[in-house]
């Protein structure tokens, strides 16, 4: 398509992409995002690896999980063999946000930067699920892809001032 | 739970709550999230209604559709009978954001809060993946709960300065 | 919507319908449809059911589970809870066709018409694919509802002649 | 077994077949089907495209979701990673008919039959369920393979007069 | 059907029971099972919830997202909106068991018997999965109902010298 | 990990891990396990096979759905492309247990192990399903690996002592 938009066909109708033609290589995807909470829920979170209720655990499951559910959930996405999925949170105290990191590989015609997205997003909706009792003005942000790996497109960075 | 999380039981273990003492009440949520993308792929999003492929009505299609998958995705969520479900858009040309509205509505003993945030990140992620090709410089932001109503919990506002 | 699709918004935006302010009420549907099969498939269905694989019996179970999918599969489909669902088959020897009727019931807001139709269809699909190996010319035809009971809009019977 | 119903051990037990042995080759499979419905359908669907609703829109995104559900539905079907998968129309206004095509690629142990099929039951049930407020009496019909290439068993092409 | 076997029809077809004609009441069930592990994955199991890794956290979110899909994993299963789910563990630290105990509660028109056995079954596939890397000689037990509630079948409670 | 837990991290964090550097190979998997059944029962299951119902035929196509669906229940399990799979039965008329036994292959990075234990447990599973309207005094037991072959960690066989 001269306009870029690959998921269309000439004539505009969606379709998903032949990458039949294309090599398999291994491929890499690092995303990331944060959700915005409040104190209350912030000092939940942070104690919670001790004894209240692993908030961030169950997330980490349902990301991972997650993952594994992106051809279902994206419609134009090819199922892909995923050969390695990990969440990772890094806690700002003083923002009171919690950040997610997912890094998803597999080796394949097509990259898995679906896949770590949705990791992100769902991770960041079971943090919600489990911490929306105490307060419900919590945000999602900045989720965006941080890098991938391989393929015919090349490595990709993502660029802040992009 | 004296902390208030209440997605876990006294030991700290992760439960799934019991609603079974709840009312059946009608309850909506509508929530919202948008993604910044370059001056490109807006100018494909807002031709696509036309001619040249209709991301945002595919996108809708996956919204809709992972609505319905919620309680598939999020742990310690109840499955409910959705009733009705609406994803909306507003293109805001200047800043290059698109903004998804996800309205649910439900007759159940909890609401429906999960599925609309679900309804807009599986929205938002479609329209990343049908974009990708053009720039991966896209980022999800300000996703959140703009109101619900019905429950014991009574109706929330969203409300900015929080 | 005044030309009749109900599905779309006044904007011609793809919605799940609003069903919360119907009544709930018992509903059913009946579905049917036949694929024609060569003489030698016909064969060995017809003696499936005594020793050497019972055809019909797999696509029974896959037909029923297929019912309780099809608010995954058909995008604007509500959930419903399913309360019956019966598959049972016709064969007509003379022209090597297997019918094949699907019974659904529900009580709830809306219909069980599209369930009615997935069941069939993924029963057929299912006898495709056991007997694919002996031939690929089979045929699925007239698959369509029977009658439907229940709702607002009344009782449907289907006429030969519309 | 003797009998040619593959899907079955010796004893008349359902298996899914041992495809290991099998080589890897590029496969395709086109099939096709449609659905008869009144002229008031055709002409809603047909101004559809515009700005009343897209029911071919959103029937071919159900359509290639499906595709990729195949193996959940059709129990004894190998899962496989679908590398192309597109739903193209024939709209016949005298007839008032709705041509489904569906093409299906992989590169694989066995073939994708089976995917294009279910691609064209779930567009032809979701087109029924986005048209059935108007009218119920639709028909879908003539469901079945145009042609499949790849694998052992060669390449195959439907005959009309079978 | 004479022989008590209420999934078959009179000719002994498989289906799923027609239970419109029920009482919807306040439903429970609680069953249970074991893992019997070796004393070096006991020991691992144990220290879990400290510092190197939760296997029986792991393992309870699987379980009552296993519960949830009871009705897609068992033909004959209606569909039922689980208003509670709980998994509990208790340690037989001398026999080196893990023993796993799943409580789901439902209003409806049948049970939840095969809600919580299959959160049993998940839960200890789960375990599992989770030390196979340590010594694959793990074997699981006596995975049975404990009591239900509801129905009108009255309340059920095993007894374990029948 | 020093302990062995091969699906934490080092900071005992939950991950699918990393198999993206393994080798393919062929790898087949053999579990097994039972229900003990009261006399009743165990005479419907065996007269099932002629025309009473069959009981194990439904269990059969369930167990072998439910090994497609092991990567969506099993948290960290790595998504496999299964080449083959069968469920068997040895029915003990002394001792009424119905035996399972699940086969599975792939050729893959990681095994599947986890497949046919799934198997056998969503095969026990329907099994209970179809005959709790008669006695719920079933039991499953026994339920582990029997064999699996291939791989780097190379062959393993279950020893009864152990």
């Amino acid at each position: 398509m001269e306009n870029g938009l690959t998921h269309f066909d000439k004539e505009g109708n969606a379709v998903m992409v032949d990458v039949s033609g294309k090599n398999v290589t291994y491929r890499t995807a690092l995303a990331t995002g944060y959700i915005a909470v409040g104190p209350e829920i912030m000092a939940c979170v942070t104690e919670g690896n001790v004894k209240k209720g692993d908030v961030l655990g169950v997330a980490r499951v349902a990301g991972i999980m997650g993952v594994k559910k992106t051809s279902e959930l994206i419609p134009m996405c090819h199922p892909l063999p995923i050969q390695k999925c990990a969440i990772d949170y890094e806690l700002d105290q003083e923002k009171n946000r919690i950040h997610v990191l997912c890094t998803v590989k597999t080796e394949g015609k097509t990259g898995v930067e679906m896949e770590a997205l949705t990791g992100v997003q769902v991770t960041l909706l079971t943090i919600y699920d489990m911490c929306k009792a105490i307060d419900k003005h919590m945000v999602m942000s900045e989720i965006h892809l941080i890098e991938k790996t391989g393929g015919k497109g090349g490595d990709f960075r993502f660029e802040e001032e992009q």
